[in-house]
């Protein structure tokens, strides 16, 4: 396995060590100007980082030349109708679009290891659809009323100039923002729906956290079933069985950031209170929510051993 | 009005400003060794500042004598029983606990102006409690499964040397702690269930933030209902009329924590989205959620402007 | 005193508390789009706080009408000459460049007194000069190596979209700057210049450090005459005496931001060891060093008490 | 290599990851209490990582049964009567001290390599002496004025309940401290001296930032030869040369603290202005500045590849 191709919207070509010194005399293959053609002829496998609207233009390409491409934009998440209510913009890969398998390999890994096309799910989405599904899919829950209040780091929004963004708005503050409008809430209701078998809306209020890297889901899941934290442990226990990227907790603890910045885990605590499940995940909104995820999904395809490449 | 005692639990008598330099050549009062004697000679309303246990120690000499006490421990917002519970001991002053009035002025203005002790509030009550209030009183929300997500700066859990406060534990981590233990619990449930005229268990999270102050509350009421964000928008405009703290936001807007901090604000914004009632409400914990707030009890007791000596 | 004008370059005129909503209920005057013809006839004292360019071409139409002008860009802060090189710009008003006066109060008092434009010091210039002054001015110091090594919060760079202030980049970061290159560089040559009545190039490093507020500058002076810590202390009490917002320490002891954060106040600390001192100064860069110095240049001219409105 | 032994003064034995819940389902080795006996029969080789006056104690035992020690105190880095002036005790191990190999590998590669026992150096030293050997040795600066003014962040402080480590005091907050008292600057002026062939006693002042890692040195060196920077980045090329963890910056280009976290990499930037070379190197204090370290000297002793187990 080896980087052959490495592309971004530049001024002039260079070394990607220089764009990140930290990589200096570690990589130092160089960024090119983006040209789908050479890259088409270089890969075998294509991670597509690339904006909303514009993935679905450069896939089909790489798709057609038989190349396998992990997309972690949103535009093969959705089905085209709610993509066009969610991301203002009628969807251009139609053809392709049923292709894509949602790599989510928690739930979907057999569905991945055979896919031409992967969706890599967004990073709110992973840690909420993981922390809800096993008792979800035990149906011991009301599915019509699922509270999901998600605590983000500044770095899920993008390397971008953004007042918004600005250390001098986000250190010493703390905001909600998109409260219950946030573009990864149909991504959510549509895999949690399709868990239940049932349409799920869920509830769903992010925060930007000043803080960068890691993401911490509090959710809570009214009990349609008597049950303690043990109870409710064991479930997420054989539920995850084997996965080698979900971490759960027991005894009514819980996981904080800092237990997988840096790293692919998923780490979930649950503890039950009266008819309340309170469950809270932590991801790294850049590794299990983005880039590592994009690797797990690669090493899945491949045949590689999952964990390869990840800690 | 005038500051003419102050004391803590220091090695040697020195001027406040010694021990935080930024009131240098502003406020240079000696800070004393404890002396609860020269204390009640010397004022005629006493702030007590002092640890859970150790307030309810020293309130009595005050009371007997005749001074104005406003206590910002927790030793007597609560019953005796529900004290112990929580607090681990045996309550010491039942003779002036009846006595004690809950100083949120929001919603006790009238009692608290004749009271001889007045209950300074938690942090978190303060900013639960104002967000649930006005639709709870209104009887339009279910009262027996209410949800406060709560997110709290640092400074929240005192000035002390103490590992989990450290900076490497904090910065860069976001954990929720005291997960529906926290012993503000039996607070917000007492003043909500005398405010719904029956018995309220609040489900509450506290998260603790990597910033020095500021806590936002995200609360999640179920409306029996129907109504829109205007109205109830409009609820809480009413049921805060006239109070100078309260800032209510409209047309779905919701506050962030900066719009607060150093202020003895709490500001509120609601988005109705369903039959969920979203209410975000912020506040300067060391303000609103504690010093400013006692300040505002003490003009309120003593008929000054409300708002006197706060911004 | 009143506000009567307020405006920025913005889509609509709204009340400044809608831009910040912590001033909603105190300040709520409306913020209009610029018009200097409206704003000549409303004011007696206009504060510039426009861009390094934009001011010369202001300041021209506030000056001709007698209104007094205190300039918060760096426009009339040095010879045109020395302008050009470090700004990039042939200076456009080189008819009232004569008359600025140099806004650093401590140095300067008598020319604000009766000054019509007052060129308002740049935040680093002024933590630095004030930590130079007192030995230069005794000349028992070596003028020909002065290290000045500044390190600022984020808001000294303004507020503005910008990839390198965003909280991505500058959160668990720290690195130096424009090395020896700052155009704040020309202005603490130029005062230390004319206190030293001799030219002097300092070396000098600005540091970017995560946080938002707050200059602290650690300048070392090689001593031409042995002197001890308190002997140097001296140096600096009298040459401040009188002066409300320096405050010197003694016996060693060095400021630290927190101690000035939020105040109009310069602090400054100096330590003798061997032949060298080292002399460390803080300012809050939006207060002392811009806006609370600008408040602090407008009460000498209007000959109101010199602290009014600044704490 | 197996990690065989691994202990701490802990009230009950438990898996490491129990502590560092990041570890979990990585290293899950049990953390035991401290028996050195134990340990000597189970180790080729020992990390102690234990408090100044607590190594010197410990070390003789591993030293007498022929185990090789890598010592992270500062136990082994001084001649003993330097010892007690600077941490307040008379010297334990006076026999095994002159054994003792400062483990700073660029330097003394070497020595290491045969070594029984090393002396890992400290953080803010690490990052200083190589900053300054380069020019230095070449004789070209004045070594009669050397300024350090090293930032660095807060874990270098250790792990540990302080009320000046907390969130509260350090977010938010810069100040310097221990300025030329610092504890590890008997160690730069020895291995400065060694290298100068004459006594050298740098001016260096500590500053703490509100960052969890990593250190930044600002180096100030007075050149007795002109040169430019060019000239100079030269020197530092050639000095370090063939050195794995060392990375020259080109062009005037300084280094950030972002380019080596998390890395084992010392970045030098180097500028001339006028007759002064400003020298930047950044290091991670946790692995340049300890824990890396530790194993790079190990990597040597032991024969393996030196870059073995770093990043």
């Amino acid at each position: 396995m080896k980087v052959v191709y490495l592309s971004a919207v530049i001024d002039k070509e260079l070394p990607i060590s220089d764009i990140f010194p930290s990589l200096k005399g570690k990589i130092d293959t160089i960024c090119k100007k983006p040209d789908t053609d050479e890259a088409v002829s270089a890969v075998d496998l294509i991670f597509l980082a690339l904006p909303h609207r514009v993935s679905m233009e450069a896939a089909p390409k790489f798709l057609k030349a038989k190349r396998l491409v992990i997309d972690l934009s949103a535009d093969y998440r959705l089905h085209h109708d709610v993509y066009k209510v969610w991301y203002g913009a009628e969807h251009k890969d139609k053809a392709n679009l049923p292709k894509a398998v949602y790599g989510l390999p928690e739930i979907y890994h057999n569905a991945i290891k055979g896919a031409e096309l992967v969706a890599n799910p967004g990073c709110y989405p992973t840690s909420i659809i993981l922390a809800i599904a096993p008792l979800l899919s035990e149906m011991v829950i009301d599915a019509d009323y699922i509270i999901a209040d998600s605590k983000s780091g500044v770095t899920g929004a993008g390397r971008r100039p953004d007042l918004s963004l600005s250390f001098g708005e986000v250190n010493e503050n703390l905001k909600c923002y998109k409260v219950n409008e946030h573009q990864h809430k149909p991504e959510i209701n549509k895999i949690l729906s399709a868990i239940a078998g049932k349409g799920i809306d869920v509830v769903f209020t992010p925060h930007l956290i000043p803080m960068n890297r890691g993401i911490l889901s509090t959710v809570y899941l009214k009990l349609k079933k008597r049950m303690d934290t043990k109870g409710a442990v064991k479930i997420y226990q054989d539920f995850y069985d084997g996965k080698p990227f979900v971490r759960i907790y027991v005894d009514g603890k819980l996981p904080q950031v800092r237990d997988v910045v840096r790293t692919n885990f998923c780490d979930i605590g649950i503890k039950v209170t009266g008819d309340t499940a309170i469950v809270v995940s932590c991801i790294d909104n850049l590794l299990k929510g983005a880039a590592g995820q994009a690797v797990q999904n690669m090493n899945i395809i491949a045949g590689f051993e999952e964990t390869k490449g990840l800690v």
